[in-house]
């Protein structure tokens, strides 16, 4: 078998590519840790993967642990623009993992590239919306009988391979990432909190003190972004569909009330509500000259730009992701980053440390895999408690914070307990 | 059958427990709207109902509401020690309602009052502990047969109960009225949070602000209290025995270290694990001098005061409800309100706006059973969850709290994705 | 010359007393330094002191204290109703500080209390108020000539001895222990914000969480409060008279109304100005039904208490410090404490650990004068700075906080820097 | 006289420049307000200004303020190197108000375009870093008769204008537009908390939450930094010499401890101390790796970067404002943007909302000046109290922020009470 050799831009990028990986690892202790102990043990010796994921600095440090722990591993891309090609450039150049990634790629190139990362023959996939997956169980079945697991990062390609296990299509187990709460925490609560200030703040200047900011939504990144929002001295007010949500707002000291009445009174808009128009043609009817509107859901759809074209005389852009909106009575509204998830559009979208967590959670995940291949069966897992449970504790390790343990004593009390008297 | 008339210490009370319960009422306005429906439509007619809960006057706001609903009551203490002879008496004369309670009650009249309150011959059940549902299994087997239904308030009860539903013992469904959020959230971590700094504030006097305050444990209620305690000015420390909670408390800005770290630098030390021997001698051998300890956890067994005593050349009480354990090296150690929880040791428990939610859950779990009983089957039930989010929306109806509800385009979109593509 | 005896209720309290004492030395470290110091230093050594103060184990500890460092002493009470009988009878027996003060003493023994106190011919006074200045000043200028000093703890005592001084009748040079920032600090600011939400829980057991909370001023008292009432999970509304502390609250993330917009919107209503009817006519007619109203400011007139009960249609006792004023139209106004300082009406008053900051100024301030005495004139000094300072280190070393020196090569650059270039 | 032209780099900038100057106008609603006023009031009628400052979007917005008032301007960079281009050609082209200005002049331009700006004979100076007022007072005292006040922007400045008054050899009064509260709270506070966090998140883009965050010197900016940092979750560590601030920082909940122990467990360190070598050799060599040192305060003084280098044994530049100094034992240290005023140097510099603050100030100040000419001397003045409320009234009622007002009964009681007895 010839030498899978990758597509990158340019390789002379690499060590440009390096010093980036290098940044990146800084804020990833946790993958440090476990490259470490892969490097020791080995455990996916002689495991063929190909990983679909966004190439990033933090993918290449998940690639460089997979390959201490003895994996043969080719990437791909799994978005066209998420590429940096200098960090595709470094894998394939210093690391000799082939990459087959460019950014800003065309869709026939996006797939070829997959198609090339399949040519791996794996024994293992990473996906990242199940793009791969899915060529492979199309496309590639011949290749289905060497593969005994694989992984998916997103809550998008979970839904796709929930149905298709649902169809008795799914061929090989996988584990959904997206479920462990050592990244739920990390990526919803923490990460999400600071980085939709941090694209705001780069996006407006604004000082966001003194400031009226309406969170819409009070799931955890709702309530992620409320807590940042006070802690820079905003007054928050929050909106919520849910009672008990609602509810939860109050007792932590929010003012809660319907968007209606929220729009009249907020200088700044984030929706994190995973909803379509959350604000809609009759909040931007009401709102005051010069609010800011932001998006930190997944999807562009919670601010209904099309009413804001329709309402609006005129449309410019005043900074570099801001877009004004004037109305017919001369009020400007302005939109971040077109509505699109604010941290990706104007910040750096989550620090290293919160993909740290996630990449942490693939890296196990794969391992007890390799272990467990003979009892699992063609289905989606979550990550077992005990991985998530470790990952925590190896980030308490990288962070130098030592915690109790229960004595004997303790461990017999609580377990009496539990088993009722 | 001949009226059943209670027995109460002192009927002349009548008019100050009728105070009281007014008072307790003005904090549960869920309850109260619960009622005002209830007095409408009946939900409860005819039903014959045996409650054994605290005689507080929380608790004689539940009755008022079941009364209202039609229902047809008797009450008794859960509790020896936890009446109030003023509300039980208010209850019978006002109300009508017959009441078994005497404050320090002796063991026999404890559960002759339980054995009277059975005389009703239920239809329905309301438990705090699960003694009179153990009884009616026990001894009065003839009344099964007209029970359809109940309700349990604690963990505890629940945990006998589930061993009864294991064995196939438990004859009658119940619902454990513990589970429900609006429970929880109220209880555990807003009133917890509130009530523990109450008791220590009450016993000891001392200023918060600037002092190391030690939480020991970091599920519900030690988040709640840990957050309240930086609220009031003091720098938190927190100790834990699982990672992803210890993690948390990090990710939330709180110190973590093991306890005989934190015992050397805490000025106030509060348990909250469900575990035993939590501060322990070694933990009091390097406490500093003038050390404040309390639990606010279930049960007395957190702080160790054998060990305690032992340690100590002399113990005496210096406030209310403090005692002052002096070291052999001179060192005095305080211990708040007998290691027992101390927001009942030192305050007055949780708020009646805690209660209102837990008792609105009791109400209309009541009045669910009252309407499924043909549906249902004789085990342990949860709170349904629309039960749960109809009283956190009577909860914000009450504090005058209005939020979104769904358009029919998000309630689609919504829809769809939920379900995939 | 006779040995003076005092004059206490009983004796036979004195054990009871020194406990009192004791537990209040424990939260004054500061007080306790000083006094280890005087013991050695003998800064006082046969200076007679006449000290008119709340007789409480607080002023005891500073009694102590001022005795360690070799004063001989006498006190008497600054208010009929604050003594604490136990503590006065320990003074006396226990530590031959000649005590004369008798709770609830009626107006003649009350000032002659105050002449025996003189009898004592003094050198230095001690007033909280200006009741034994004056007295000296109009009854026994017999005596002026051996006074050197003195200290005065209170804003009321300092206006009236700034008069004095105006008309050129004060005799001695008297420091205003009540402008330090060590006293401010934590009286105003941590002191009242901690006291009041602990009065406003005793008299009420109200849950914190998810009220409204509105304070009436943002001085150094109202912020304090504003801050605690947060960190308990209350939404804090604001109203202030002033622009720029108005906006100080807007930028500290409250939200900022007039009294008559927050009236209609307030659970809990906290009067910190200053000035009088602050909560008046108006807004009682708009308030929610069961809002719950205190005063936290130094005298009763913040509430107008007169208009009240003009609107109501009866009046009830319906908690141990709660008024239930019922309006004409049915609602239900509860105020706590009859509108006098929530914080002494229905819990404690500060903390010990907020007076040894107060009493470490007068300890500090007395020995200051004692050492300056032929150096000052017959005025109000304020309490040095270095002597603010002072104190401030003493309470981080109680702490065990250890702070930064400057670098000689730091002492050197700031230097030039402030004498410019 | 022929008309002044101004020098800037390219006319053709002038409406990119015009829309900044309208973003900047978005966050500068209290200098919008005194435009309008201005507008119609014409309170600097014919007053020829000579306007020294940094040539930023903000300050066009000054310029138009003034200008709206009847003011005749030319305007001078104050700084070679913080011109923005395209305002000063929107200033010059589409506004008339000739400015000389130009990004990276070098020094003999800077010092000819002062020139130039004295060359408008002012009859009132503005400036920043006091520049043009010593030229005016060393080379062309020929026009001094003609001025009659000016204002200047920053404490630099004001030191060197103090000591000219102290020599008697300042010729006409100054207003230190410093000193004002608006601009200090805004400025120190809110604007320093916010935009340091800003600078660092932007060059680093690692995540706080869980972060040590040791913040040395505890001014208003340490408590602003102190109090974001903590709300954007990380554990702050404060570090002081001034025992009143320890202190302070102590009561607010902050762990408090010398820099040689925060060394080493900080995560994140930022110096605003104003002094000289914070952090310093000992300091480096204890941290951990990976920490990233930031300096917040005026000067590049406080990192000792000579020593840095001297331990380095390597250097080298890891993101776009990151250094990472290689120590002899392998432990990297980061410091951002070369230890100079962090958000500046990584981010924007405070946001317009707050230069809106100091600028108002400045136009009031003007204003003020114009007014009462005749009766101001030589020297330097304070901006006046009732100018300093003015400004917050105003910006409150740019928030739509309504506040209350005394009463007429109010006013007695408190100016009474002021008054003494």
């Amino acid at each position: 078998m010839k030498a899978i050799e990758g597509d990158v831009k340019d390789s002379a990028l690499a060590k440009e590519g390096q010093g980036l990986i290098d940044w990146a690892a800084r804020e990833m202790p946790v993958l440090l840790l476990i490259r470490d102990r892969f490097r020791q043990e080995k455990p996916l010796a002689g495991l063929r993967v190909s990983a679909c994921l966004h190439v990033t600095s933090e993918t290449a440090n998940l690639m460089l642990t997979l390959k201490a722990g003895g994996a043969d591993i080719v990437l791909c891309a799994s978005n066209p623009l998420s590429t940096n090609d200098a960090v595709a450039a470094a894998l394939t150049v210093e690391h000799h993992i082939p990459t087959f990634a460019i950014k800003g790629e065309d869709n026939d190139t996006y797939y070829s590239h997959i198609a090339s990362a399949l040519e791996h023959r794996p024994n293992f996939t990473m996906d990242d919306g199940a793009d791969l997956v899915t060529m492979l169980h199309r496309e590639r079945t011949d290749l289905l009988g060497e593969v005994t697991g694989g992984t998916e990062e997103t809550t998008t390609g979970v839904v796709r391979l929930r149905a298709m296990a649902a169809q008795g299509v799914l061929k090989y187990p996988i584990v959904a990432v997206n479920e462990a709460l050592t990244k739920h925490m990390f990526d919803n609560r923490y990460g999400t909190g600071q980085s939709t200030l941090d694209g705001i703040i780069r996006a407006t200047n604004v000082l966001l003190a003194g400031k009226v900011f309406v969170v819409a939504g009070y799931g955890w990144c709702g309530r992620g972004l409320a807590s940042r929002a006070r802690g820079m001295g905003s007054q928050v007010v929050v909106t919520e569909v849910d009672p008990l949500r609602a509810l939860e707002a109050v007792m932590d000291g929010f003012q809660v009330m319907p968007m209606a009445d929220a729009a009249r009174v907020g200088d700044i808009f984030v929706t994190v509500t995973g909803d379509v128009n959350v604000l809609d043609r009759a909040h931007f009817e009401s709102m005051k000259d010069g609010a800011i509107l932001a998006n930190s859901g997944h999807f562009n759809s919670e601010i209904n730009l099309a009413a804001m074209d329709d309402l609006a005389s005129s449309v410019r852009q005043v900074r570099g992701f801001v877009q004004e909106y004037r109305m017919g009575d001369g009020r400007r509204l302005h939109v971040v980053g077109e509505g699109r998830l604010v941290n990706l559009a104007a910040a750096e979208g989550h620090p290293a440390a919160v993909m740290d967590m996630s990449f942490a959670n693939q890296a196990v995940s794969a391992e007890w895999m390799a272990i467990n291949q003979s009892k699992l069966e063609p289905r989606v897992y979550d990550v077992p408690a005990e991985l998530d449970a470790e990952v925590a504790r190896l980030k308490l390790e990288a962070m130098h914070v030592a915690i109790d343990t229960l004595t004997d004593e303790q461990e017999k009390y609580i377990h009496s307990w539990e088993e009722g008297t």
